[in-house]
């Protein structure tokens, strides 16, 4: 990943703003107003409290600097490194009101993140001297789609399709409703703009055969395959599309199915069921 | 819970909307319009996998509608219901390529709620035969806190207060910043709303024992303190306030916990690291 | 009221950019881009042309910022104090066209504002020596709620609960439908966050004592009493409840209700019937 | 008034969803969720409690319907009629828990908008037997103005120009800024779309004839003149321009000033200070 | 036109914020951050490559900067400018992956809108020596009419109408639904702001005669007339109402129709068929 | 294209709603307000007065039943078809005051999208007889983009990337940041996903050949060649790349260019700088 990596802030400002509102609205954090003299300043850290792969401090710094502009905030370990117990990862400085009413929101998408990022690195651990990559799914938070997508590069994966819009994916049903696999794939070819990925996903090898013989697609899904079918499924497809093996692939089977030779591994897990990196804010 | 927990579907619409459009935005779902043969239409079943705890019928079938106003769609097994695998829970029918565009939104919302709702469920469970009540905290997902909450509910939980407007929560650092625990609460009752409860955190004795002389407080939080003194705070309390113990609360420790005699057990985990009921759309 | 009153600016952003795009929409000031010659700057004031307490200046500085962030604003007179006739509370440099273009906005806001603050400031005059303090209602402006509500406390009153979503408030209508006070009150206990404050309407004796005999209510509303009634209902709660007054309580009427011992007077009339404060702005 | 003058529907959306959500959120109407039995269903009838002149009923009949569109709503005396004290001018049947939730904000609207037509036909009673006019300004409630205008349309007035976009008016400030009378007029005509009226303001006899003399303007508001200095400024115009007379038109004046032949009456306070028409709900 | 003509920014931002999220979203531009180092920084110059009348600079310089705050954004040759072939009408520099990021929305805008503006002077060139102005109309771009008016402005033109509520114009199908020019010409009068310009079309000697007749209206669109008609509408209006030709306005006949003495020509080409003017982006 | 190729209609809202408000807020069509009697019904016909392509029928459908849905709407001529002179492409009934309200609306849109759609027939009408399928570019109307891709459908082209998120397009400047076209290529394939198509922009032969041998690109983008240099271009390729012709594609050159056996020709003409087609709207 490369530092361009980071994304224009404009495109999570109503991410962000939508969070401080969820938390703040109707009327401002009602303890800090009754409870914190005014003028009170103070520094903060945002720590882990375990160990992990940071993601979400681009966020998590946005979150402060939108709910008050005059917070400095200074990102100490950037997005997509590891961290250790106890390290400091954010610090903001300011009016204590201001960071008490924007420290939830800012630790619940740092938590979150950082959880998906250190799972996704979990996985990529398990694919080491394979050509085999991690990569995540559509199952994401609806809302946050886009920064968790970015944590799964974070965490050393690679990034499926986005959404409906930016490639093709034929699955089983569109191959029912298309009445096939042949047309289903000319189809997808007559009507879908040149600059579009194609994916089509097989679950037996007669499939795979009929693909490979129709030509057309750019990736093929082998879908829900034990892992001795994975190998020849890989081994047919001789580098002449991207392979791609999905359904159940637990942490636990990663090594065994990325030794197949597949070059994408794609988990659902990474992004709907990460438990949230342990993160805190100490004054 | 009472069938009027159900939410007006306007709060619903703006998340239904920003979900959609994350994932068919900018130009719809190019495979649907590709290779579905115009006119096909079908029937669906969105079926528990699992069993579990139900949570996001109401948001899935919104999914559907606005997506395709012309989709019949109805919720089989309600909200708060609970499940056995193999269930259908939502049936949609009419035209297959709005149905196949919808789904993967409306599989995220309720995989994502029914396994919030299913892992409350088993709190809730713990604590059977004492007067704990399992309820969540301000550690939820931004920008789905609304269907979290409700995700709580469906599993037998309670909700703790929705953000920083409605209650007053007066935690260490508040404290800190207030010169102390009694001219915090004496701020709080100065200044904030007499409709606004307040809660304040104790990890120690002595605190609750000057929480108590003090007076002012409607809730105590005891954070993080071991079983033998959660028992002994509850005693000192002897009904003067509403107690609830929070920091660490394991589903192994619940049982533990409830036997205390403390009127409510909170925790984030409940939304913050739930992982997915297995859901599936069958054709 | 502290300092810390002040609500963080990005809830009053849409407030101030819908305004201004009311005004200004769809293209803009067409007298002073006709008439103004380039170029041309100015210093204005915005005075008070009679006495009363202010409230508004932080919102008008915003709405002269957002308009132009290079016109130099600042606030003479800070929210919650009193002002008299000719008095400077904010004043303003820079592009004439800007100040021009803005102006009406912000006397709009600071105008209404301030009549709020200052007609709930001689209710609570009416209130020296006692214990009661003024409080609005949800009977505000739709869509100016939360600076009508800091309007109150600028002018010395304390708010009630800010919407449906905060507290719990069960009215005659809500006791009819439920079958009852007591199965209001316990349906209320059961179903509700332990973070929510309940109050009850009742406007007769016997209805209070029985609500008094079930228990389980923060705060009584006592509606439509005669003031001998509201005496004799403050004595039998004895400190049990708060208690709140509302009804018809008109500003000739305060006095004489608060001198009953009750804790609060609401009143919708603070924020649905002040008259502005006349403000203008001078060049 | 013909019926036409009823608003698109769509432009009135956003004002009522802003205005339900600013009530029901974040998380809806905890008391008649925790309250109200499942399925009890009620009628009600929003009735007026004083005499008036009726506005305000499209937007709340919108308002129920946008929170429950299974709800059934009927105007019984619609918008620009006069009522009596216990008329049922609306009428709603269905979930009693929709109703309750929605009754406040439809209040607000309605009992705002009914009490600036009501003030609004009491200044044009004023001015029966005469050729004058009374009509509005911009010093509306910020967010309201295209309902505040319709509500002085239904009282019997006139709008003045909706905002700075629609009609030049050149204030004593833009002919200071301008370099006197004539290069105000003159930049006005060269650079505002012919589209455009132009009106201007003087307060003394020889500005209105250096106006006259110069010529460009449709409309002249005499600002802050004596009745006796109207009644010779409006002779002295001849029907050349459109007179307005502006500055302290209060009740007390109009008929007085309507009696020297000026076309228009303009009044800040028919929007600014009118207060609430008192309406209630009758379940 | 005076620099006041330039638009106050906040009214331009939710038009390039659009924008740039049609082109950016979902995920930013995958080009730049795969392929572009960290660090790089370039300057750019946005040139014409052939000569024309500018506008949409600043909303081009708008769009560099709300996508990179930290660009630094020149204008070279402000809106309403001429330029030739070559000549560097805006500068850029900062971060390379920033700069191409924006150029496209950047290009869409200024191309659109110089190609607008300098369509519009070869129109107004065309009536030099003559009283006629060239003005636009409704058929804008959806969504761009206020930034197309503003180019008709920069192009020497003069704007019509913004839209439907800041004028009357009562065109053939209003007068036949009124049931004849007078009802229609009473009915406006008598219902419609006195700070509104009223037109009328007519498309005969008749019709005009008779608007002429019973007065009221302020401008006569003289509507598919031949040139000869034309000329003698405007002779028989005698200056008694604004003139304005429409239908059929092809630049080849602007020079002959400006010669019959008309005030105003419209033509709808201006916006709703101007080829871009060709700019692009140099590094 | 097939039926499906219709967009979900709620990608479509905003723009409409957008639209719509751009015309007629801020007080509705002030117009037909005034003039058009009560209750007034009548039918109009969407017409074409030129032959061409149609495009907008969906857009300008949803145009009037946004702004009424008790308009009675039918679509004649289904976007995608031919028509001719005189055609009634689009049939509406109901108020005559909302038919003339939205009828601008629908105009800009459907005009624009027609002649969009009506140019790209004629470019592809250019390629009969080849394998050359015309194409559009990202220079787009600003917010106009999803219907204005879809037109260049209805005319029977084919779509290039959406935006800067699906796929990767690195052209001369990203070369030039990137070291050059290996390092580019390289980056491109190591960083993106496996689900988005690479195109490299070459405008020499040796930069193909360099292309060639590195290998990783899906698309080439041929430059600004001239048609021999295409020729052979396409021969050297081979059919291991997609080709892509672009740079100056005027309609008069896309026949010679399609005979180069190039399989896309670009063209930014298509959407920036077709006339409208003319349509009207007859009572």
């Amino acid at each position: 990943m490369t530092d361009n990596m980071a994304l224009p802030e404009f495109l999570l400002h109503p991410l962000v703003r939508a969070a401080l509102e969820e938390d703040l609205s109707p009327c401002g954090d009602v303890t800090t107003r009754a409870v914190i003299p005014a003028g009170t300043t103070c520094e903060a850290r945002l720590r882990a409290r375990e160990p992990g792969v940071v993601s979400g401090m681009q966020i998590a710094a946005l979150t402060f600097r939108l709910l008050d502009p005059t917070l400095r905030v200074e990102v100490r370990v950037p997005d997509g490194s590891t961290c250790a117990a106890g390290d400091s990862l954010l610090e903001i400085a300011g009016p204590a009101a201001s960071i008490l009413a924007a420290e939830r929101v800012a630790l619940n998408f740092a938590g979150r993140l950082s959880g998906i990022a250190t799972l996704t690195a979990r996985h990529v651990a398990e694919t080491r001297g394979t050509r085999a990559r991690i990569t995540c799914t559509r199952k994401t938070t609806p809302g946050l789609r886009l920064v968790e997508k970015q944590a799964v590069l974070h965490g050393g994966g690679s990034n499926h399709r986005f959404g409906l819009s930016d490639a093709i994916l034929i699955k089983d049903n569109h191959i029912a409703a298309a009445g096939g696999v042949e047309p289903a794939l000319r189809a997808a070819r007559a009507h879908a703009s040149h600059m579009l990925r194609i994916e089509i996903e097989v679950d037996r090898m007669d499939q795979l055969e009929t693909v490979l013989a129709i030509g057309g697609a750019d990736v093929v899904l082998l879908d829900n395959m034990e892992t001795a079918m994975l190998r020849e499924a890989v081994k047919l497809v001789g580098g002449r599309m991207i392979t791609e093996a999905s359904g159940n692939m637990t942490l636990e089977r990663i090594a065994e199915v990325a030794a197949t030779g597949v070059d994408y591994i794609s988990s659902g897990a990474l992004t709907h069921s990460a438990p949230v990196l342990d993160l805190g804010l100490d004054f």
